[in-house]
């Protein structure tokens, strides 16, 4: 390739860097790829012989090849990895130059990068790339971030290799700094929810119903065509069709033992930092914990066995409450995803468009669903709705389900099926529309105990007050 | 006084400063206190003109009246002022002086800080204090780590003016660098469990069974003579008896939106960073969060009024079924804590006696209860207890009160009352005891769209497959 004419510098090449390198190419961008292992650049460079894609070897001859200014993704393990690609890269780059980070890095170190490169005058995006291999090749979900005047300088190579959705690309400008990662971050915790709550669904269907895999399937597929519409429904059908060679469903020998990758955690622990509620994606993740502890729950299991009746009533209305449990669930589920992204907004003066943010997950992306598009639709009627769960549509949706929601998560507690998700769901739903919570016992506590003190239902809010209790 | 014979130098007088000072004189001790403010200084010496406490005005005159090696006990608030505080007392050091730390500080801060002054030769203890003003005067509940190598010049200090049960003190060593400032951690984060499963127990039997708040606190006084005989309990039943002026009870006048200081949501982001599933203490952070929204909660309870009928069973049973749920989701709460406890101790290299802990608790804390007496006979007669639930004595007891625990959230659930810990426990144990969990199901979804493979049950553990999944 000539020199100083590619569109578009991509460092490394893992499943996905090298399936957006093919995605920039089939859409007419030139891309001259690079990887630290030239053995990995040389197969992939020669898998790719039919594309435009070209491949250099070292970091001064990625920099000759590119139109200024420079413009350069890169697709590295996220954590020390990108920094000491930065320290190298640096020295290389001039004024006006555009690096982006496409992994699944932390938003503060984004946040950090940003302003380390801005002080140099290189700027810096926080590229979340969503969709796993299949999204990478054809269509992601992309949520960038960083340093906006980068943005118009990048802006039509990413749109053009979105997924689209009823014309509109999935990627829209989210924020400063970290905040592309930081809705990546929490587009992630979400398909933790998601994906526990349909276990849930699963194994009530399974051990609570004592249906077979089967009829499970035939279940997945048909929630699939109504209000659970979604990618993830989808998949779940067709891994239920799948038989090991002796003809058994392949998920019974699949060990119940999940395996993660950490951003569920840290949507966990930015909601703590930001004191938002929730609940739902945090019990998905220490689900996944507990699953880890296989030995020591199979020695529970015969500590505690279980002693039920085995279930009786009419299937049919259960099936429909578990549809119930796992819609309204998941209403609360995405509602608390929202709080968090309007608290962060807040703490790190983003000004987030949470219909965007919708729109952009509507496609390409693993929690792709129809019901996103309901979420982009109540932000678009209602900008500034303070809670998902109060806009019309959904507050009826949570009226329609709600008793459903709660037979099945007494069914969970008759069988002894643990639903942590549904639970939490539905506990936080009975808090959040509690006008009289006993946080009132607690403060009286706290101020018998450290008199912390306490404000009055009947002063006005921030005077407070210490008793002299009985001691 | 005399230069160079005061056994202790306090830095730091507050609420927990002053009493402890006080608690250190009236054992016999020579202390000498200092504040960085010398008008506090001034009243407190003043107030305790009968006393041997003597005051000083400036570090120097702190440490030249102090016997050697110099012993200080900082009583600062945690996080930079600790840290600003050492940078002003290491010059003044000499080898072998001991710096303790009795704040609430991070434990990962005394671990630094440990290996800082370590470095110049100074021992730093990190020591957890535990009972408000009232314990820290009279006995409080202490847990130092830190520099073992200093641990024999300060034990007795720390053993005599500690809280004592049955002869014992509530004040072990807890291990190296921050150990003692971790299991403080973990106290705050079980005493956050153990006061939300209380205000979930009162609102069960204040609005699902319609009691009187005269009528709920003889029941909190009865179960303080059972087996959840607490400092908590206790206190709940004094607060209960409390009238305001006009006769309500002062409760109804307080508003119910929690503070909170932070330890408890240290402690859920320690069991997300360590992969502990710490799900009941995590809910009673989420609470307090949520308690905080009170006029988003206000909105909500007009959106989704509670149009349940009312409460038509037998009180008694109902009230025995909240008890078992109470008492059983402790358990779970206390087996979560030792969890984490233990999954620290492997990361961080400690060596916890976790009888000792309990020990520790069981007098002079917030959490302190006989139930702490059996935890420690559970660990004496089982070192290697690989969970507090399988023990004889808790597996009994979780069996005994299953089924008013499972009645207990249903009558939540029927009611829409928030029950968060007690339906996060039931979930955890229900999750624990099942040797089928539907993570199977979770890592064929992780396969089909990210291809991050699976283990099988047929195949030793270690040996990962990957499926190609229709698509």
């Amino acid at each position: 390739m000539a020199n100083n004419t590619a569109d578009l510098g991509l460092i490394g090449l893992g499943v996905m860097g090298e399936n957006l390198a093919l995605n920039f190419n089939d859409h007419g961008f030139k891309l001259v790829v690079y990887n630290r292992t030239a053995s990995k650049t040389h197969a992939f460079i020669t898998a790719a012989k039919n594309t435009a894609i070209t491949a250099v070897y070292d970091l001064p001859a990625l920099l000759a090849s590119l139109a200024k200014p420079h413009k350069i993704l890169l697709m590295v393990k996220a954590g020390a990895a990108v920094d000491a690609l930065l320290a190298q890269l640096l020295p290389l780059l001039d004024a006006g130059d555009v690096i982006m980070d496409g992994g699944n890095s932390h938003y503060l170190d984004t946040e950090r990068r940003t302003q380390q490169l801005a002080a140099q005058g290189v700027y810096y995006l926080g590229v979340g790339v969503s969709g796993g291999e299949t999204g990478a090749r054809f269509g992601p979900s992309v949520m960038p971030g960083g340093h906006v005047a980068a943005w118009p300088l990048v802006q039509n190579l990413w749109q053009t290799i979105a997924a689209h959705v009823e014309g509109a690309p999935c990627c829209q400008w989210v924020g400063e700094n970290g905040a592309g990662h930081f809705v990546k971050m929490v587009h992630n915790g979400i398909e933790y929810g998601d994906m526990q709550l349909i276990g849930e669904a699963y194994q009530l269907l399974r051990f609570a119903l004592g249906l077979s895999v089967d009829e499970i399937q035939a279940i997945f597929a048909e929630w699939n065509q109504g209000a659970l519409d979604s990618y993830l429904i989808e998949i779940t059908a067709k891994i239920l069709t799948v038989k090991d060679d002796d003809g058994a469903p392949l998920l019974d020998k699949i060990l119940d033992s999940a395996g993660q990758k950490g951003t569920g955690q840290w949507t966990s622990q930015a909601a703590l930092a930001l004191g938002v509620p929730l609940t739902l994606i945090n019990e998905s993740v220490f689900s996944r914990y507990l699953s880890a502890l296989k030995t020591e729950r199979e020695t529970a299991a015969r500590c505690f066995p279980a002693q039920v009746p085995a279930f009786d009533g009419d299937k049919k209305p259960a099936i429909g409450a578990i549809q119930n449990a796992l819609y309204a669930a998941k209403i609360v589920s995405y509602a608390q995803g929202f709080m968090l992204l309007r608290q962060a907004a807040k703490e790190y003066h983003w000004q987030l468009d949470y219909g965007n943010i919708a729109l952009m997950w509507r496609g390409g992306c693993i929690i792709r669903s129809q019901f996103l598009g309901q979420i982009k639709q109540a932000f678009s009627q209602q900008p500034d709705l303070s809670n998902l769960l109060l806009a019309d549509f959904f507050q009826q949706a949570i009226l329609q389900n709600q008793t459903g929601w709660r037979q099945t998560c007494q069914l969970g507690i008759e069988q002894g099926i643990a639903l942590p998700a549904m639970m939490a769901a539905l506990s936080f739903f009975d808090g959040y529309r509690c006008a009289q919570s006993p946080a009132n016992l607690l403060q009286a506590q706290r101020d018998f105990f450290g008199a912390h003190t306490f404000e009055r239902i009947d002063h006005p809010r921030g005077q407070f007050f210490h008793h002299s209790w009985p001691q």
